[in-house]
């Protein structure tokens, strides 16, 4: 069946979350927003964009970082409204130089950072 | 430094989205929504609890079908608006009897299946 970017279900922004994980390592990196016309550009570029809540803007990521996320493999869910994309990540993938955005842990009540900047 | 939910950034609805990944395989499971409440019960029990957009009321995960997600490690963002939880995950995790929600790829403009209902 050919993929209609159509078929996914925004929210009433238009967004949907959209989960990036490592494709070797399987590391969970951000989760971040497209729209639809995102999602197509991300289809047809191989350049993961999301849409910037903050900026009110396409976001390739890493054009300004140099931290890009190169496609390998986008992915929808069940009822369509939330999108993975398994991404070669360039350099951290966090704005802190993290690589991961996930460095907090909660552990016994506690706050655990598990991963230093690079 | 202890951990209080209240650091959470929740949207207009009082919910955050919650990305649950297998904590042995590492496959991204599912994402699913929760409240300041559902996040204090999920620390305290080792349940995972969710609240259910469409049902308007907490979800304890498999609590109907007896596909539970425990507990294994819960980590939030860099900016305190999303959740990763890392799970045991009994039996599939989808409610159309799939391991994992994200069973259609995009391919070549193709939609594509990749796993089966068990």
């Amino acid at each position: 069946m050919k993929f209609d970017v159509k078929k996914l279900r925004f929210n009433d922004q238009g967004l949907l979350p959209v989960i990036a994980q490592d494709h070797n390592s399987l590391e969970v990196l951000m989760l971040a927003w497209m729209n639809a016309e995102a999602v197509q550009r991300t289809v047809d570029s191989g350049k993961v964009t999301y849409w910037s809540r903050s900026r009110q803007s396409f976001w390739v990521k890493g054009e300004s970082s140099g931290n890009t996320q190169n496609l390998v493999d986008l992915r929808f869910d069940c009822d369509q409204d939330c999108i993975l994309v398994l991404v070669e990540q360039n350099g951290p993938a966090c704005h802190t130089n993290r690589r991961s955005c996930f460095y907090t842990a909660v552990r016994e009540g506690d706050e655990i950072e598990l991963m230093q900047p690079e």
